[in-house]
């Protein structure tokens, strides 16, 4: 293989033409194939890059010799599939958020992909925004000191998806970067929801996420909020984070605050010491994420490095949506996460 | 009974001046006693009203034969003795939120009151406010249409209590709100929760509660966040409001937006009409809650009416928050909610 | 002439290719020419737009028998020139803000447009947006009352330009809004500014407009403010608007609050009466408003209507800061203005 | 003089309450009188402080032996003449802001403490605030670097006052502000307003200082504003301040951005190199700010030192509002700043 790839593209319908326009930048990208069943969309995309070729019979791309990697862009209930038949086919994947519609399927394709020494990435867009990125690192330079919660809220009026609840469309942003941002397993979650419009598929959520040491971790989804709130709380023993995403200028906020208990004699005795300091917003870079994603999943074929967000992150988040899912129809149970 | 009341406040410490100060202002207040445990604390009263009678015998308070209603401001812990001894004494009570410690407790007192035909009046002083008057004002003129959800989110780097946790502490304020506004019984509730510097007293936690309708309520409360937040989002069928507590000018805001299903055949013929409209910041009232509770406390008794915020309104908030409490200590699982 | 026109685009710099997007989706544009003097800027367009045709000789869009209007979207230095020139060879124009360098030659303009029935719009994109227009239906509506200021700021770390101040930068905006928006001639202008960066370009100005009647309009603008604001108020008897274009979602607020003399017998006997309700956040129409404002210039000339944006609009602009240059260099002694 | 002195207050309207209950506090003072024209005031304010002594009558304070120090705290016509019988009397003076009516009575007030070896201070509390005490460390500390502008905004729907226009209600906290943190001499000043409600009291203005430097200031005060604003920009070559003084958390922030010209060969070829970095709110001194100066008033006459709101800086702001004045009935031609 050289230092340029062919790719095709399946799906472009909503998120398809970024996918589309932002491998059609690279370099690294030798030619690009575009399928979508609807003759109309494949218009769209020659209309929008010319030079890209197109067709509505998948099959085209999943076998064709000349594609050395296939991007599933597709609905998640075809994920599954088309990802087995590309990896089948000796393809690696880019696969569009949530990696799969249940654990199973994701570690059969993280299994066949190995054995085959094909790449698999997942989607996971958030991971190459300055914001994530910049929560990593103060995480990494332990500016936060020991995590105590991970609080995270993602509402808005919403588009509503007609196969799957609002978890599995909300969710996999902030169980990815929960997933990114901290380095501990998550030991069983919790979840509850209800859907207002249908029989089964909720529109509003809730989760919450055990870890077996001191961090607990929480999720507002909704799709039926009169306002758009996307914000995270990160609290550590040093210092504590908050990440408004809508804000353009001071995403992140790094609070010199924290709460430390100074004597632990017993309950009465307990003294816990504030500290209230200055507020620190550090620039954020700007970047189009997905665009270095896209280059990103090149260099990770190229150069045989494994993705961060590979097909095991997939699964994490699938794993974490699927138990979400169990828990919501037991009640709110918590379901013990294995793996 | 004549137009006017002795009142004994026992408890002058964080809250106790805030409670003598608005009973004083009472023309229907003809006397003030404050007792204290803590003589420096009676000092403080006698120095900031002269003209209040102080003790460090809480049973002079409890026996005095001038006194007709006694306000007990005081940990929760000792609610209960010390509301029933005033009871059994013949005096109407005025009970710091939240009302007891447990529902076996509240029911106690709320029969014994009954029996002897005196007013309990439970401090949910948030029911006063402009704020919260005109959401129920809201509701009841069916301005939201059916209710859908009640999301609250009240959260700051906060003052550790040594005897309670931070439901405890921080919910009865918007659970006394929630049973307030909606007009449904609640089935079952949930939390999850963590202590991060105690053994047993949870600084952070989430409550969810569910009802038997299409209503979900949620609770997201904290003493260890950077930013205070309060924040509450309803959302219903023909309109949203947002309750922004910390904003001087526009607490409450209603948008005219709404979700309606406007053809339900099956999953995928879901039609979902949207609705965006005007955004609407009605004029609240400035008042002074607690006064305006004070004098309600005065009128109830001495006009014989039963307070919205009576004994049983207070048992409601005590139930939600033991089967909270036990909720927690069972993983989360919904513990039903019976009475 | 027919249903649809060929229009010349000149200059395909900052703003060009968003004129040249917008009226290439347009129907009733029939074919579309760009010229710009750099090559490379030609082989943009054509890449961007392939059914563009593409020059580097401004004479060929200039005297084509095949246009119909040229668009000027050059710096303001060579908007005389081009837009005469085009005149002359019979075309309609349009001009990117600001219309000319003075007065003298928007005046000659508008005569020769007017002697050969030719249109001339200028590009006071606002005009066109959906906050703009619900302000100035407001305003319409007598919502206001009668209007006592118009107070707006315009300041973020800017694009400093080489040729123009501050004013010529951003007031355009501004001026041509309270034109539209304030019934009424002003009849003098007072400004101050200061450069720092060079030795005649003001990089921060403040400019005062007085009318004879009651009003006051104030414009704050800068290229070295550490935050971006655009926020306008506008007060008026009856109510009060607050338009700030960077919130998403409610761009214009109503405040009905107002100030009224009651009694004027004498400066001690002054009673003014104030009023506090409710705030309003009017639905504004998401629009692109320079697509709007492309079909309108078709629509004038199909229909030989006078846009609102016409070269008197331009004129008045242009007049005014001609005036506030003057001011400035004369330590902000007011201009009058005639016309 | 021992290490505690008496205080006279005159006047006890909307302020005089603040300054008594500050004065009351402390413990370098050993008794305080109370003067007010109108009884009631007077029973007010023994009831609120038991401990002193009122009076009717001015002379009483005037010229009693018993007295130290006077606090003129009454309507800004009546300071020169109160102040100066307290002077010729032997006492200290704290005069309310503005010091006085004209730059004549500043001056022979400031000559007659001289003469008489007693000090002067002019309440401006704001440099008593944490906020303006950091902005003045940053300026010092020379964060900002060389100073740009001063653009400040302070307009709410305002008490209208009776006696004088919106500035000399309003703008003496920000000229003493800025006469605080910029150590520069103003040159010449200029201004702009309109009476809405009565001949001669403008209610909405705008002030622009000039200096001789780069400095630019400008000031934006009204009384018919819907909203509420209180925010200073401050531009530096280094770093650039916003502070905005509604913000409970974080009141000042401190954006490392900049603009630098790094070649100047002439306009064409002037190359201007922005900066944006990090953003940081430094954590401010929560302090009462009038608690402090009244400590400071006495500390300044025990130990004989001179306060930075000695009559001299009185005399700077009221040098600025006069002239403003003039400039206002000028038409906005600036007026030289001498002295």
């Amino acid at each position: 293989m050289q230092g340029a790839l062919s790719i095709g593209v399946i799906g472009y319908g909503y998120w398809g033409p970024n996918i589309v326009r932002n491998f059609h930048g690279l370099d690294s990208v030798k030619s690009l194939f575009v399928c979508d069943l609807r003759s109309d969309a494949c218009c769209a995309a020659k209309k929008n890059f010319p030079s890209v070729q197109t067709t509505t019979d998948v099959n085209t791309i999943l076998s064709s010799p000349d594609i050395d990697a296939v991007a599933v862009i597709t609905p998640v209930f075809t994920h599954y599939d088309l990802a087995k038949k590309a990896l089948e086919n000796g393809k690696h994947v880019f696969v569009e958020k949530p990696f799969t519609s249940t654990v199973a399927q994701a570690e059969e394709l993280i299994e066949l992909a190995e054995k085959k020494h094909l790449q698999i990435m997942v989607d996971h867009t958030f991971l190459f925004t300055g914001a994530v990125r910049k929560i990593r690192e103060l995480v990494d330079k332990n500016v936060l000191g020991d995590l105590y919660y991970y609080d995270s809220m993602r509402v808005n009026l919403g588009l509503f998806q007609h196969d799957v609840n609002v978890i599995w469309d909300l969710a996999p942003h902030d169980l990815s970067i929960m997933d990114y941002v901290i380095d501990e397993k998550p030991e069983a979650i919790s979840a509850h929801g209800k859907p207002h419009f249908s029989k089964r598929l909720e529109d509003v959520a809730f989760i919450t996420v055990f870890f077996g040491n001191n961090i607990i971790a929480h999720f507002n989804v909704s799709w039926i909020s009169p306002v758009k709130v996307r914000t995270t709380l990160i609290g550590g023993e040093k210092s504590m984070v908050v990440w408004n995403d809508l804000d353009a200028d001071e995403k992140i906020r790094v609070y010199d605050k924290g709460v430390k208990v100074t004597n632990r004699k017993g309950v009465y005795d307990l003294l816990v010491s504030y500290r209230s300091g200055d507020i620190w917003a550090p620039k954020i870079q700007q970047n189009e994420a997905l665009k270095e994603e896209a280059q990103y999943f090149i260099d990770c074929i190229l150069q045989d490095k494994r993705p961060i967000n590979d097909g095991h992150a997939g699964l994490r988040v699938v794993r974490m949506m699927e138990a979400s899912t169990r828990s919501i129809h037991d009640e709110g149970k918590p379901v013990k996460l294995r793996g």
